[in-house]
């Protein structure tokens, strides 16, 4: 069992890569097979799992995500922090909290095109914390 | 390793906090650092975490569901126990069946603002049993 | 600690219940307590739990998918490999990539109508690889 708290600034909504800094805790936690938890300690944000190489993905996840959880929605009761507020939460229930990736040989055992990001649901940059747990 | 189900009882469609009932395990364990795993045993409620401070963010995700997955839809084959049979599957799918919650110092390292709910998707009252795993 | 790929062949997009090959690798890995992750290696296709029973739930998913996700949707920039390709992407955010699910007695703590399921989201069929991971 090894764990680290990953300390993430963002610029706004959007999608940050994040498996270089994760795969830094696989090798300090010396495991070589097991999983590696990575969990974000908000409900505006989410780690996901998605493709690494084309950035028009993300571009598209995002443009989807405004359609599935508009910001600003007049139905909202929840809106105290803007218009995003409420959509943050949505869309982090939506995509999930957090991923759990399986780690073989002391690497992550990702496909070829799979990568972990952070994705901010907030408009305005904010200061993240990702709790990493490696259990092997 | 410690295992323990929980035996919930709901009122029908909506969250109810579990956060304390899944704390109340971990403290059982006696396990320090590691993940809590907790994963209801059906396919027509969730376990998601989110906002745990204004109630009107739960109101605003069951309001947001009924769009994504509206009860009745005509297109629906599976309708034998109602409007809301369907619905309850889509909306299990779409928020994820179970979490994983980091552990440290014999606690959930869960951020200021986030809970852990039951989420009941069906409108009538139903029992849940939900299987909280601890490992360390 | 075991770990085993899964490799299937998959006839395109639609569900394909794996909770059989699932319990394969768990009896192997003679854990009695624990959780099993169940992780594919693509982010174009996901592992899911639902209902297990009547087939017309997962017509009803993918008919619900369409709408969350249409495929060719002319907002799409990402579309090299046609009109699902996008598409795939975000099924597989939406739905979530992977599941964890308790081990107890050696066997699968499953509910009565729990089936582990591979949905592929493309509409040609593909090889996939599941990583399958026990711990105890």
């Amino acid at each position: 069992m090894y764990q680290q708290v990953l300390e993430m600034s963002t610029r706004g909504r959007g999608m940050t890569e994040i498996t270089k800094d994760v795969t830094r805790v696989v090798r300090a936690s010396k495991v070589s097979s097991g999983i590696a938890f990575i969990f974000p300690q908000h409900t505006s944000c989410s780690v996901v799992i998605t493709e690494n190489a084309d950035a028009s993905v993300r571009g598209d996840l995002e443009m989807l995500a405004k359609r599935w959880v508009p910001d600003g929605d007049s139905a909202y009761r929840h809106d105290a922090e803007g218009d995003d507020d409420m959509a943050a939460h949505a869309r982090s229930v939506l995509s999930g909290t957090s991923v759990s990736v399986p780690i073989g040989n002391g690497a992550l055992l990702l496909g070829t095109w799979q990568g972990i990001f952070l994705w901010e649901h907030r408009t305005n940059p904010h200061s993240r914390r990702i709790v990493v747990t490696v259990m092997g």
